[in-house]
């Protein structure tokens, strides 16, 4: 699987044959990078192992990779030192992305077993998110675009996303601030009422002061965080639930968030369903698991922490 | 929707940032030219087009692509004459590939709306394929990788095609020369069983003179050879329908077959199921529908005609 000769190393521009744009033949990850640390390193390394191997990926080790990130992070803050526009005010936080693909060839959808794997690394500005977001929460709402059941890709941070740009268009930020997403039924059952997770976060509810998230199983992504705050709640004795959800158990919830690797823990104030029926969070109690957690992870990322 | 002005003409290499590699964000469209002829090009437009819709892609309009091709086929022809290697034999017949993709820009998952479209014309050798397979007919397995179901994208022939690298891999063309793909069920149904096309081609079947192909609503392609057949079909007065079928519905079939823009029409000689069980279809029948049907399409495509 692992072969650190059997690399392409692509900068600004990628040959149009090659997989990752053709099929979507491949991985990627988003990485915050503060004050010169990887955040959850290991965690965004386990998913590009798991997504590499379950897509049969030959990638470099994780020496190989560390040091391509830390050769694009010097040749960017060249970059920004000679520039002196406001966007580069957060210059010790960015967000570093991974991409990789199958590479060229192959005799239509079927690839060669000795593919030169494609890698591209990118540094990008940390983009900046309204506090109001976490201070107030966000407005969400239900979208009607499902995720599929797969789960042949269950889980893994793959190249074919089409499902999250239709559901990331149906808000546009003032409104809502965000989307969740529920599973696509088969005909067999006539309504759409699984919950999964959020168009690029995953999702997670209080009741009675337990904390449950979406099983990744059929479809959906295992977040960093998420695997993150699976770890502190074990070390903060809270207990955790992964199953599958009706959205309706929302409804009662006393907290629900989200979890990215990028934003952290934000919280969520009101879910609007398709049905226009609409569930409230309050921002007000001070003892929820949501503040808990974002002292921890929030703080890391530089996020607002919600006390 | 048909902005001629707002696309950006791409040739052998693009952006790392275009959404058509981060997300899959884009269409394409694999046409049969020969003899200078585009294959059923009004159908594969047609194609483009409504994956344009559904995906709110700006496509330029049809004279500006046709005029693209040419300028590629003459270029190509330049190519070819230059060089006097065995695969040029064909050089009267090539594929054409069209990839339309949303381009770079928007804010993660969403796009903007002025987005500039990127587009990839290329032209490619035309693929030969063993003449057994139209005379003796295909050996197909029915893989494991299920197509999921998800009604925004049926039919269309967008970019996130990881389900079709999947099970294109699950054969290696000796033992089988191509897989059938089933629809993945939910939970609530335990088994797979409908049966929606094959890796890169639909499907027919045959059963007391009357032709049968499973609906394309929930997830797979809408291949242009399949509307073609259907306009022949009327022509020939052979009666036709689509549905939803199980795969079992296959194992009395009289005559199996599957279209491919580029291969044409190709007959099944035997289908080995999960368990092993297999099912066997004469090729001997002189009057079959397939053998109709492929002396109209194989002719025009150069392709045998099983006759």
């Amino acid at each position: 699987m692992i072969d650190n000769q059997a690399i392409n190393l692509i900068n600004d521009v990628i040959d149009v044959n090659d997989r990752g744009l053709t099929y979507g033949d491949g991985i990627f990850e988003t990485i915050a990078c503060v004050n010169g640390e990887l955040h959850n390193w290991h965690l965004h390394w386990q998913r590009l192992c798991s997504g590499a191997e379950r897509l049969s990926l030959s990638i470099p080790d994780d020496l190989i990779f560390l040091n391509m990130i830390n050769l694009k992070l010097l040749q960017n803050n060249d970059l920004d030192s000679d520039s002196l526009d406001s966007e580069n005010l957060n210059s010790e936080k960015k967000v570093i992305k991974i991409i990789i693909t199958r590479g060229k060839g192959g005799r239509g959808y079927q690839f060669p077993q000795q593919a030169q794997t494609s890698v591209i690394i990118s540094v990008h500005h940390w983009p900046e998110r309204s506090i109001d977001d976490y201070k107030k929460g966000m407005r969400v709402k239900v979208c009607q675009t499902c995720l599929a059941l797969q789960p042949v890709l269950a889980g893994i941070k793959h190249l074919n996303r089409l499902e999250q740009v239709f559901a990331g268009n149906e808000f546009n930020g003032n409104d809502y601030h965000d989307g969740i997403m529920l599973a696509c039924s088969d005909e067999s059952s006539q309504l759409r009422t699984r919950v999964i997770e959020a168009t690029s976060s995953n999702l997670f509810f209080v009741k009675n002061g337990q904390l449950f998230t979406p099983k990744i199983d059929t479809c959906g992504v295992q977040g960093t965080i998420r695997q993150e705050i699976f770890q502190l709640a074990k070390k903060m004795s809270i207990r955790i639930e992964q199953g599958h959800y009706t959205l309706s158990e929302l409804s009662d919830a006393s907290d629900v968030f989200f979890s990215n690797s990028i934003f952290g823990i934000v919280p969520v104030a009101s879910i609007t369903c398709s049905d226009n029926t609409q569930w409230f969070y309050t921002q007000q109690n001070k003892q929820r698991i949501s503040t808990a957690l974002s002292s921890k992870i929030n703080k890391a990322l530089g996020r607002p922490v919600f006390l």
